[in-house]
């Protein structure tokens, strides 16, 4: 064994303390609830994957962002998940014509980047991920939306502190088409606008330039821009003449936004915001983000219809629409609107809060039936879930150090045992107490608990 | 974008379908409610550490056996975690002088081995540490124990189902000298003991002449064995005149041993198993491994004292105690023992059984309202958990076929709007019904599902 030495967490990762730990389940708990009662089912992947997996979706520039490795003395290239769609997809593609129509999965866990820590960006981090997979319809987007905001809503978010920025990207490439953008520059085109709050007035000019996009594009874009901000939240507003043209995409978006009122979500939604194209090219129709109202920080989440995606993994044609959304951002907006809970409270809800906790009186007789009693309070079945007991680990035989310490604890109930046969059990929120068997201590107390078997 | 191609789930690795992720619920759910019951704290730290985290525990032997990776273009060199210990110290070391003493810290989560996967092993698999950190006493070895044995008993496992064998390195080196052991020699009996039962009978005294160790000694080992089998589960029988030698290691174990007693354990517990050493060297005092009873399988979990490892990290001087338990050889007695829930069960416990199943009765007025009823029942906010609702994702508008669907997918009840305003509400399980206003029915159907607010 070697001297003494110091070790660090990696950089970008994270450890877990209790109170950490807590907040992490707090949210991870939140998320799966959104999603069992949004009727998504659970599904998960490896943690690693085969490298060709990433580089299929993304090409080989993603490679530098990943951590990748072999096995020692292994010819495979491995890497660390860095999002969930292309593990999702090959899941599909592998049972795809097994499973039901539409298929509605969520995830959640650890991913993984190879880059430079930021605010609100780590290399290693949680996102919960939902799908809905084989369903074309604008009510499968409508779907997604619902999901996203059903989470924000339960944490305590408002539609005052995050907006859903609705976009679609055939609908953003029909407009400049119909602003004079030529035919082969919609790719161009889309690379501007993802890029666009990052660079200056001067540095945009030159990008559209460069790539032969004239300027009288885009300011033709720039008013029709000015004209749909002033919709607001009416779905009403939102129709062709207000675009002055007549296009398909415009009365599917309108779909979607009348589907999202009709199921009260409107309020949360920017109805459409031309700015969010989502870098990725595997989109193919309605994207969307969630960035808090300030606009202060990176996005919470983002996702959109990717209908060729699941092809490329090798499955059949099948439409999907999906978004992500990981931790980090998610953290700091809740704790800076006051929304996450306290330490204590989330310990509560963790399960640490004690049911019983259990004292000798300091007699032999009592010391010596004390293991068995903690043991049978915490004793569990099938069908017979255990109670939380503790004992303290302190020397004292003072009886009121030990109830204080249950107290401390939180804990429900203090036990005291007063021989071998007779205990005290004392109800640590009321006060009242009662003298009975030990023999008889583990039923009153599931009693009292209204937890029977 | 390339053309399609299939793609394989990684050696070693699994993908949790719906019902394979509700069966991993079960189980870390089930560590989890162990866990706290038993008044142990969760902690987490990164999915990957540093390489020298390993290497100072284990030495540079260790790194053929792990996943290790640089950043592209990084310097350090990071490995995925095979077991969490390394962790648990580090964590430990660098708030010692905070923490309670002692600490009970918990945690579960992915580990990874880079080896070649067999029955019962995998590279990827999920596991479960308990630890007692600060505590010298043989209570803390009591109490891992009894963490351990109650996570057994909790999924319906019996004494006749897993052993529990009991061991102590102190104990075994004290009888092997007695045993006319020469001093220097104790590592390599460990490493005899360890290796035993893979070996056969000629390699096992090739090793020991090898190493310089008389088959007298390994002769009257096994004489002391014989004896020490004989004394079944009765801690009274576990006494100095048994071994016919006076050792102060007999008589703690004997201590441990009486502690289990009382706790009703015992009879879970293989007192003394000579032939549980446990392969790390780090290990210095009692040791453990539960194995299914017939030794068909790989051990379920392994533990011990840990006196020593904590100072290593660079922490001050801390006596630990603590085991793992994975979930793959879990997984398999469970089955086996016809102890895994049903994938119908698992999906309830999981929460994926609908409260209401909202049905149109097929007027344009019910169609129009059936999305607003949906999201009311859905939506959620601190303090107000939200109810699990469906709708069909079918073409159909008979009602008889998605009452048939409601019940399918085993909901508790079905909504059936009647008009814009009106619907039925009918217990799937006891048949009644009941029409009711649509502005009453989450606030009456909270109140069905004894879920108010």
């Amino acid at each position: 064994m070697g001297s003494p030495k110091s070790f660090q967490t990696p950089t970008g990762t994270r450890d877990w303390y209790p109170a950490d730990a807590n907040r992490r389940r707090f949210l991870t708990e939140a998320w799966r609830s959104a999603s069992l009662r949004h009727a998504f089912e659970e599904i998960d992947g490896p943690t690693f994957e085969t490298l060709d997996l990433y580089t299929v979706k993304s090409g080989e520039g993603i490679v530098s962002e990943l951590f990748s490795f072999q096995r020692f003395g292994g010819e495979k290239t491995y890497a660390l998940r860095p999002e969930f769609t292309p593990t999702l997809a090959r899941l599909y593609a592998a049972k795809a014509s097994s499973l039901p129509k539409p298929t509605r999965w969520f995830t959640l866990g650890p991913m993984f980047r190879a880059e430079r820590p930021q605010r609100g960006r780590l290399r290693e981090f949680l996102q919960w991920n939902c799908d809905v997979l084989g369903d074309p319809s604008p009510q499968a987007d409508a779907d997604i939306i619902a999901v996203c905001i059903g989470l924000l809503e339960q944490l305590g978010l408002t539609p005052a502190d995050v907006r859903v920025k609705l976009s679609n990207r055939n609908l953003v490439r029909d407009i400049a088409l119909s602003c004079g953008l030529p035919d082969d520059k919609a790719d161009a085109w889309f690379a501007y606008l993802d890029g666009e709050a990052k660079r200056s007035a001067g540095e945009n000019e030159a990008f559209l330039v460069h790539r032969g996009v004239s300027l009288l594009v885009r300011d033709r874009w720039m008013q029709l821009l000015e004209s749909v901000r002033n919709m607001g939240s009416d779905a009403d507003q939102f129709n062709v003449e207000r675009f002055g043209m007549k296009l398909e995409t415009i009365e599917q978006h309108r779909d979607l936004l009348v589907r999202l009122r009709s199921m009260g979500l409107l309020p949360w939604c920017d109805m459409l915001d031309m700015t969010i194209v989502r870098g990725l090219a595997y989109y193919t129709g309605m994207v969307f983000e969630v960035h808090e109202a300030s606009g202060g920080e990176r996005a919470l989440a983002g996702g959109g219809r990717y209908d060729k995606l699941i092809e490329l993994f090798g499955g059949p044609p099948t439409p999907a629409v999906g978004f992500g959304m990981g931790d980090v951002v998610l953290s700091l907006v809740l704790q800076d609107r006051g929304l996450m809970p306290s330490d204590a409270d989330l310990a509560d809800r963790a399960g640490m809060r004690p049911d019983a906790f259990v004292i000798s009186n300091g007699t032999p007789e009592a010391d010596a039936v004390l293991p068995a009693v903690v043991a049978a309070l915490r004793k569990a079945a099938p069908g017979l879930p255990g109670l939380h007991a503790r004992r303290s680990a302190k020397e004292t035989r003072n009886i009121g150090k030990l109830l204080q310490e249950a107290t401390k604890l939180n804990a429900r109930f203090a036990i005291i045992l007063e021989s071998g046969s007779s205990c005290t059990v004392k109800d640590l929120t009321s006060g009242r107490q009662e003298l009975m068997d030990i023999a008889n201590v583990v039923v009153r107390l599931r009693q009292f608990l209204n937890r029977a078997p």
